[in-house]
């Protein structure tokens, strides 16, 4: 498999190399940044050359790593007021991806525990921490990815399976694997078909420029649909469950992801469609009770407004561009986690298992 | 009104003079196309300078109007020559818009209906069909606006009314006030503040290209959102109706309209919002038993995989992109027509009607 996931893994590490994949030329373009300073780190998270939750903390772990070899290694001070001070430019690169600070974070509590040991030697200890954060978000997703097996062995479909997704929630977006594709690729392990429809997901469009890229590079039968096609999708009985990933859940199981995934929830409900969250427990945040109390970040009208540079929208027009929606834990068949399949009454079993 | 009207009017006759208001352009500019050929309305009609079926068919009557001043005046069978020749030459300019072949079969009634006048004054009868064509669609279109009053009326929402719509049902797709949107025009004349919320409507953004470009022109209150916040839009209470348009409907009131129309029409049963279909009764098709019966138009996928020329689709990747959906006559509230509001159950009114 990892030849498969080459050219679909954020972050690569080889050969004592940093690479991030550049997902802004996606998919006109197979690009590779190469990450040779704190400064080329900070500005590929950025401009979005990495993007999704846990690829970012990977990517700022990785950039420290960089920035460990280039860090004076006469005294523990001086290396480590360099990596303070990385980290403190690093941590500003994207203002709300929790992931990015909580990565940092692990990286520097692991170089302040080794303040004993020489420069050199921290080098290494930071070097692990990278790979460990990396390995670590890989394990999660596989697991998730290996849970998920349960949809389509219940559904005992003999001649295939088929999934509607919406956003990426895949490898691009993570260590490996992904959240929401983790059981795509999964199965294709375990020699199962299972196809693909997948939302464009305007306005940036990450569903044909990102999953179909990761799904077809891996062989997968993946089909680009427009957002308004997928009730016309779901009427013709072409889709068995849809599974969508997660930005931030409610301790109710109330779901923020990508603006438009409630919308495929409701058709999901309306056509009997089991629907699907797939998501880490550390997407979980039991101080939020409900969908209502998350806040949704409203963008810029441009994104929506103009396309490729060319303006779809006469000027002056007022845009309305919510980043995300909330899909109420009702029209949520299961959340597919790295512990299993997490079933109704959701604001119970999440307190039970955090 | 008229001043209004000028700049979203797709077919201009003024001082003699033919214009189509050139919509491969909009929003980005407002340029006329001046047909003083066949040949120039043919090929506008070929390229959908003018698009929309009732337009088509008011560009291809006014096409042979300026067919007419260019024919030979000698004798009718001259005359005629040359006309049957325009309307040859015209009717293949879109192959399936019925419109087409309706408005020039009208024209060339009326010609060999005066085959006993000189020629120099058929011009004249030509260019009062090609004129009542536009009036007869716009009188149609109004009827439309005046019959949907009663939806803002018996909502009775004194702060203003929000209507969402699809695609664009508009005066750009009509002789004037469009069928979707008339009801709108016409509370504005009435002085009643309607909002409007517009889906963009991918693939072909008619939503955001010609729906907020009339509205805002008209000065609309109207905000652009793409296909996939529409739920949210209608989960937060802002929408007091759907209307959109409608390509084809069958006897029992299912209704075939722009891909996406399903989709809206679901989430509006999900939030008890009622759902309306606009059209004049030429669009009712009663030899279609039902909307299973409407054979889908599928489009290039190139319209899904690629946008202002740059690919978001991985080359290799699938698209489907099919033009239309069918809305079942279940999740229809009303059919605002030229005759008033139809109510279900759609089979027995439209029977009674037609």
């Amino acid at each position: 498999m990892t030849n498969l996931f080459e050219e679909i893994q954020p972050v690569v590490y080889r050969d004592g190399k940093v690479f991030f994949l550049d997902q802004t030329v996606l998919p006109e373009e197979t690009r590779w940044v190469e990450v040779d300073s704190v400064e080329t780190c900070r500005d590929a998270i950025k401009r979005l050359v990495v993007r999704g939750a846990p690829a970012i903390g990977i990517a700022a772990a990785f950039g420290m790593l960089v920035a460990s070899r280039l860090a004076p290694k006469n005294s523990f001070e001086e290396y480590y007021s360099y990596m303070k001070n990385a980290g403190d430019n690093l941590v500003t690169a994207r203002p709300t991806a929790v992931n990015l600070s909580w990565a940092l974070k692990r990286v520097d509590k692991k170089i302040l525990g080794s303040r004993c040991k020489p420069p050199r030697e921290i080098d290494g200890i930071v070097e692990k921490e990278a790979m460990d954060i990396q390995k670590e978000d890989e394990e999660v997703c596989r697991s998730i990815g290996v849970n998920g097996q349960e949809i389509f062995d219940r559904a005992g479909i003999e001649g295939g399976f088929t999934v509607l997704t919406h956003c990426n929630a895949g490898a691009l977006a993570t260590g490996k694997y992904g959240t929401a594709l983790a059981p795509i690729y999964v199965a294709r392990e375990r020699g199962l078909y299972v196809k693909v429809f997948v939302d464009e997901t305007r306005p940036l469009l990450q569903g044909s420029r990102l999953t179909a890229y990761e799904l077809y590079k891996s062989g997968v039968d993946v089909t680009v649909i427009t957002d308004g096609m997928a009730a016309s999708v779901m009427g013709k009985g072409w889709i068995d469950a849809c599974i969508v990933g997660c930005d931030r859940m409610a301790a109710n199981g109330d779901a923020a992801n990508k603006i438009g995934t409630y919308g495929v929830a409701l058709l999901a409900k309306a056509h009997n469609i089991p629907f699907y969250i797939a998501c880490p427990l550390s997407t979980v945040d039991m101080d939020t009770r409900c969908g209502s109390d998350i806040e949704i970040e409203e963008r810029d009208s441009l994104e929506v407004a103009a396309i490729a540079g060319k303006r779809t929208v006469p000027k002056g027009v007022k845009v309305y561009n919510p980043a995300f929606d909330v899909t109420p834990h009702e029209l949520i068949s299961g959340i597919i986690t790295e512990n299993g399949i997490i079933r109704p009454p959701y604001a119970k079993a999440l307190t039970e298992l955090l």
